[in-house]
């Protein structure tokens, strides 16, 4: 049988406008940003990262993080995120409304130093400060473990210390857990593997994985990812982005070429559900297509779990225990 | 359990030589191939496919087939194949003391015709006499089913189609089957789907799968293979060739990528044989290592059910019987 642990129905993120759009050299212009966002909203994603609210000065590119945030037509069925590095951009995600937030640490020190230039100490720290703000203010948050697969300073990760970021990241409260790939290092089996240690360390915990394709590997980890049972997958129109910490290459992944790795080339042929169909294989760059959630002709295919489901029901809708459902 | 299907031991065959440098614009000076040829016969390699006896006018850069066959160093764990068109293109190949010889037909009649310029029953009709000299000088035969899944003029190709084409291999008597998406067009879901399919109509025919990376999708592809139980994968260095008649992309999957789908990014996590590894990993342009085989500190590599095998022996070492053996 064909991943009898895969789920029916997968989430596919989209990171472009942030992860992407933060080291294009040149600035997007707002109204251009605003314009992907809402063509994205109808596609059928379950949720899109669209800027961060770092410092102007730190990424010129998201400047304008407010201005889209608060421009963007709202759809009802995505989850908005932005990324957010301490209590002064949780302060401005909460002004903008947001639905999600995004902490991001790494499991290796030496690219939190890196990346962050902060230990992993001084992140949890920053990070106690933005969640009492966040519960403050009704904001769900996800918190996103960078170089859980390897690190380019370090090497190999051990699995305890995605474990140990983690289980920092539960204990200050956090809804949901993303194990980034940040630089490409992962293969099939460490994804199984750590996945399968991850369900058993924090059973019903929302789990996200996020993959770059740097060696060609990518959608072997989503397929690995799938067999395990996981159901969210961040993906990236046109395979933009990557860390500026992560050397040479940093490629992402396609939502459209996740799904086709979970076996959805045609639609008839798609057991993971018309949505995340939808929304995988429109996430491409020259293939965007509109469907319109309450347009005629396409209500039908509505995932009825997500419709109509506003802000903070993310980690509602779709708890991990169903992680495992085998398809019909 | 990772992958409970998967075979413990997986051969890379080897097929730049021949799939890729037929298409290179630039003649490759024959002792250039030649030493390519017997630096990779040092890897660990199953089988490497050397050139092609067909016509100099229809491949320039393959005119040196004989000279290229007739000079290397023959390894006696590796097994030697040449891709043969015709009766005359099989003369040759006996002439040269091939191991093996590949022969190509499409599942689909359109690209046949415009890869082969012949229907498939003219190109089955050539094989036919191919069998005749082949089984007369002791020459095993593996036979492939180009556009197995999918072909760029017809689109989907039935899996009965596929079956078919085997079928008329094996009536001829041909000992091997490979299974080739030309075009890089399967998704993993197809990929367990016709390989189960196939096992189930010709259980214990030993069957090899090539994939290309058109879409990104090429590892994902091994690693549904790799589930479902298959044990030999073609590969080619650095990712070097195509077919002609194949559109724009025909990137080949590296033997490495190969081997890191599989999970084998370090030695020490790999269960697949510490041969297959050697081979996977020695097969990518840039670091092609030498693992003598009869040379000291390697010895104790050497995959025992390989070791001092001579020609003919491919299908008998490794029948696909064992294909589902099960990880120690």
């Amino acid at each position: 049988m064909w991943l009898p642990n895969a789920p029916r129905r997968v989430r596919i993120n989209e990171v472009s406008v942030r992860d992407g759009f933060q080291i294009e050299p040149e600035f997007i212009p707002t109204e251009q940003k605003i314009a992907l966002i809402d063509r994205l909203s109808e596609t059928g994603l379950a949720r899109i990262e669209i800027t961060s609210f770092v410092s102007p000065k730190a990424i010129p590119n998201l400047r304008d993080a407010q201005a889209v945030a608060k421009s963007i037509r709202r759809h009802p069925g995505v989850v908005y995120t932005a990324l957010v590095p301490n209590a002064r951009g949780c302060e401005r995600a909460l002004e903008c409304d947001m639905d999600e937030i995004n902490l991001v640490m790494s499991a290796s020190e030496t690219h939190n130093l890196a990346n962050m230039r902060m230990t992993c100490e001084q992140s949890l720290e920053q990070f106690r400060s933005v969640m009492q703000l966040a519960r403050s203010g009704d904001l769900a948050v996800s918190g996103c473990v960078a170089t859980a697969f390897g690190c380019p300073f370090e090497g190999e990760i051990a699995p305890e210390q995605v474990k140990w970021a983690a289980s920092r990241y539960l204990e200050l409260g956090m809804d949901s857990i993303t194990l980034a790939d940040t630089t490409g290092m992962a293969d099939p089996r460490q994804v199984s593997e750590l996945v399968e240690a991850f369900l058993g360390w924090f059973p019903g915990v929302p789990l996200t994985l996020h993959f770059h394709n740097t060696r060609g590997m990518g959608l072997a980890n989503v397929l690995a990812g799938l067999a395990a049972g996981v159901n969210s997958f961040d993906a990236s129109l046109g395979g933009l982005g990557g860390c500026p910490c992560a050397g040479r290459d940093r490629e992402h992944l396609h939502g459209r070429s996740c799904a086709h790795a979970g076996g959805v080339r045609h639609r008839h042929r798609c057991r993971l559900g018309p949505a995340a169909w939808r929304g995988a294989r429109a996430a491409s760059a020259g293939r965007t297509r509109h469907f319109r959630a309450g347009g005629q002709g396409r209500q039908e295919h509505r995932p009825p779990s997500r419709a109509g489901l506003g802000r903070r029901e993310i980690n509602a809708h779709q708890p991990a225990e169903t992680q495992g459902e085998t398809p019909s």
